[in-house]
């Protein structure tokens, strides 16, 4: 049953981010950018990866009755964002990583300016995309800010400035030790504020008024915080190939996890409580499209089954 | 009379730029933002500085009858905007600038991660504060566009890709000599874009049509090409204290400037000219604040005084 939902999950992710990529790859092309940015840009941008945020975005648009067309240059927007982050997270100054999905990370490939200027570009681009959402321009506006609140310094920035002062002061052997409810805050900031965002636009872009709205919240910030257990989980018991990155690797940065603090049960309890919470949203919706429940449903215990 | 021009263009700007400074700082309270990262964005946005562009913006929001305290969210994100690119720009990786406005540059005194992430953060939030303009949602969502064009891959973002790939061929000595064409391409998407950027989007919020917005974008590119020839002037000419930085210095790091390709004189009338077009987009608005009118020609006068 396990093997079915992933096959489900993977499909249905597979056929939403065509439509994602097409838009990205369009986006690039045709425009009056310097060779050097637009290669640095899109080698992170088309790099793959599940596009995940952009697919929530879509699903949630749709079941709230949103064509998809019409929420796609928002989507794709969500995954410039995300692609940013990852650039600069990579970063010399910040967690200094030379590998992102298999490849050079941008700074080893293209150098450090260019890498900065290329998150730059990409976070910049992101709003220009986001305008091109076709709804009512009062709720793309209240979209773009649920987005620039998610991914700015109360939320993703945010949550990347704590994170590197928590592993700070691990590595430093100085100060209190962090604790579990310091490490939920700073996921919900640095992972969880985009991935619920993704969610939340998506129902604000199809004029979906409160408790959808609030739906969509709540099961993104659950779904949010059962993937970053479960990355914590696999970091520790994954394997090496389908991590992408060494078995271990957060521990050796001097990263807090939920395995480090509460330890591999506990945390397996953890996300397992996240993933009904974030069921129990979906099972509050009515009126929406089914198919679309089935798929946010599908996806929750995906995440789960990964960590199991 | 050159005197009274520069007295006056000081007095509104200080006017005008007490509202935005307000506006930012209350922006940066209230806020959930982790300290660090708050002081780091507040250090480099409170810095001073003459708070051209969002003067700009307002300039032409209220020349166009938008009232002022309507278009301020959206002023106040420009110059957000404008001082992400300068922390950034300042990093080791870009231009590696020790001192900026008379005091540390960013990276020297919070560390170059903090500084890259307070970068991120400052741009992030400008796209939140643009949407708390009060004005027609379309016509918001479309500064916005106006804006993120403006900043991103082909404007601001890849203006500085290409000074840095200038830069680099003049100091390895390789490769063509960089050509007025190409300089004047460079300017006017590194600081030309959103220098026009911030006079445009003042006229869309106000929700002026085709004429004034083309007047303001065309107002805005010539004013934005005399002030990027007289800050090559200055940097031969200029007095150290005044510039807040040594005279020479962008010749030193391998800058091609308007005065190492043409010389001094003919930079001087480039600027000259470049002031003339400006002010001749003024001359043809018709039906809008007089004031204003004679603010903006002021404004646009005192740019050139600077470098006679």
């Amino acid at each position: 049953m396990s093997d079915d939902i992933a096959a489900r999950v993977k499909d249905a992710l597979r056929d939403l981010s065509i439509h994602v990529e097409a838009f990205l790859a369009s986006c690039m092309a045709d425009r009056d950018i310097p060779d050097a940015l637009r290669e640095s840009m899109a080698y992170s941008l088309m790099a793959g990866g599940k596009r995940l945020r952009p697919c929530l975005c879509l699903a949630w648009a749709e079941l709230c009755g949103l064509e998809r067309a019409r929420a796609l240059p928002f989507a794709a927007a969500i995954e410039c964002i995300h692609t940013y982050s990852l650039i600069h997270d990579d970063l010399p100054a910040m967690d200094d990583d030379d590998m992102r999905r298999g490849k050079p990370s941008n700074h080893k490939q293209f150098g450090e300016a260019t890498a900065i200027l290329a998150g730059d570009g990409l976070l910049t681009e992101a709003f220009l995309f986001m305008t091109r959402a076709q709804s009512e321009p009062a709720q793309v506006l209240e979209a773009v800010a649920v987005m620039a609140r998610a991914a700015g310094a109360e939320g993703m920035v945010g949550g990347q400035v704590l994170d590197m002062e928590y592993t700070g002061r691990v590595l430093a052997e100085e100060g209190d030790p962090v604790t579990l409810d310091q490490l939920r805050t700073m996921h919900s900031m640095k992972t969880g504020a985009l991935i619920r965002a993704s969610c939340e636009a998506g129902a604000v872009l199809a004029c979906s008024g409160g408790v959808q709205r609030r739906l969509a919240k709540e099961y993104g910030a659950h779904l949010g915080r059962a993937f970053q257990i479960v990355d914590d989980i696999l970091d520790e018991v994954g394997d090496e190939k389908s991590l992408g990155k060494p078995v271990g690797s957060d521990r050796d940065k001097g990263k807090t996890t939920y395995v480090s603090l509460v330890g591999l049960e506990r945390s397996r309890e953890l996300a397992e409580e996240a993933t009904q919470q974030a069921l129990h949203a979906l099972e509050r919706l009515t009126g929406v499209e089914p198919d679309w429940v089935d798929f946010l449903r599908d996806l929750a215990q995906y995440v789960l089954i990964r960590a199991v």
